[in-house]
């Protein structure tokens, strides 16, 4: 699509306005651009697994759902991008007050683009990564991606 | 470890009372056997996408959960899980009232786990699987499981 | 595409007879049927890693190859397959002289097909699984699966 | 390990000399450091899938070794690596005369390493990336990754 800059944030938002689960955890978008976007999600005790550490479940929804709003970042008007599987390495226990996301296209194609979303947060300035993914989606007609 | 079925059950029971992140979704294991476990999750409106199918982070969240529980049942007193990495591929849009996962130790190791993970719904007393991970765990004393 | 037996055989024998590098390590087929194929290769010298076991590229090529022909064999008459991306977890060290592969269509769809592909060895007549892999193949007109 | 740059390259040359499947391929280093390791490939006609395309089997094998090799430039002294699973996204058909691959550890864990690996071809100066895979290898002590 070839969006302005505003039209590509507004376009982004609704990409995590409309989705619940993503208003559920409080995933936000704070930055994009033509292929990439960067979210956030302030954590809380709920998103917590056994041991106090960030579930793997937030930060593969959080990869995912970032990954696949760059992905439709890069596609023709009128199509849209449904997950087909995503892989999800969990480099370190993740103990953190913010969690961020950032999600760019690898490889945009005409029906499957591939993106590569890391999961890190900021401490002392510095990377600290806890996962990354590599999610593979299919582009296809919006009407496609709808409920029959 | 060797557990009786009673203990098995309050040992998986409390594996997803302990997670967060479980509980907030309403993941609830059904039954369990050493080395598989079965959960369930009533499907409600902020469990969706913006297409309104159940999100893949909770398609990931109950498929990864479901399978560390069932590792855990496999490992040694005194050692514990944590997730290394997975993979999941969705199959088909998921529209269902009931979320069932039931996961499998397909290989037991003693440093590492592998098990896989479906994720369906019943209709018309046929499974209609919606995904299927892999999930590669670790296995590891109790004590590096946790926040130090 | 609508196949009986006589003409599925001739048609995957040709899927991995026109592959060179299936060829070249020895890859043969030995059964199939609608959405599944059955696969063996005799372990040479020359197929090992460092330590004398089944190098993961050979174990990968046979799953990856042996899934794609099971895919071939779901897809519409002018269509056919390639990969788009496979996961393959390595569960125990491979010794064997005869590796055994089956592959089986878990999903078929009209542009993803999802294949799961065991690698194993017979010994005392049980399974030995060395790796067991999950195919994405994309399905296309035969045109767009040629060099240009 | 800490080794000079003259016992890293001893140490790398070695870890494909060793390998039969990767001198049955032609695979060799072609420079390496601390974590990272380049390899490359003269493709013959023996190396292509049906289509005349570099099979993904090939591309499999010169990723999953390159990143072994490079984890295994971050090891202790007595400890070895073996990979545990790996991922690849097959991105575009591969053509080249010489295929390149360059891995290099995301993260290096005592147990656990994960690698990303790149395979790519040069064309007019530029990277042409056709598949990209993440490894992920198991730390153990060298014994341990011997036939018993």
């Amino acid at each position: 699509m070839s969006m302005n800059q505003q039209q590509l944030e507004a376009f982004v938002q609704s990409g995590f306005a409309q989705a619940a689960f993503c208003g559920d955890l409080g995933i936000r978008p704070t930055a994009c651009g033509p292929g990439w976007v960067e979210t956030e999600l302030a954590i809380l005790p709920r998103h917590s697994q056994q041991n106090g550490f960030v579930h793997a479940g937030v930060q593969s929804t959080i990869a995912d759902h970032t990954a696949g709003v760059a992905a439709a970042t890069t596609v023709a008007e009128g199509f849209s991008v449904l997950s087909v599987e995503f892989k999800v390495n969990l480099l370190r226990p993740a103990l953190c007050d913010i969690l961020l996301c950032r999600a760019e296209v690898l490889k945009a194609g005409k029906h499957i683009c591939v993106v590569e979303a890391e999961v890190f947060a900021l401490k002392d300035g510095a990377k600290r990564l806890f996962s990354k993914a590599t999610v593979t989606v299919a582009v296809m007609p919006i009407a496609d991606t709808q409920p029959r």
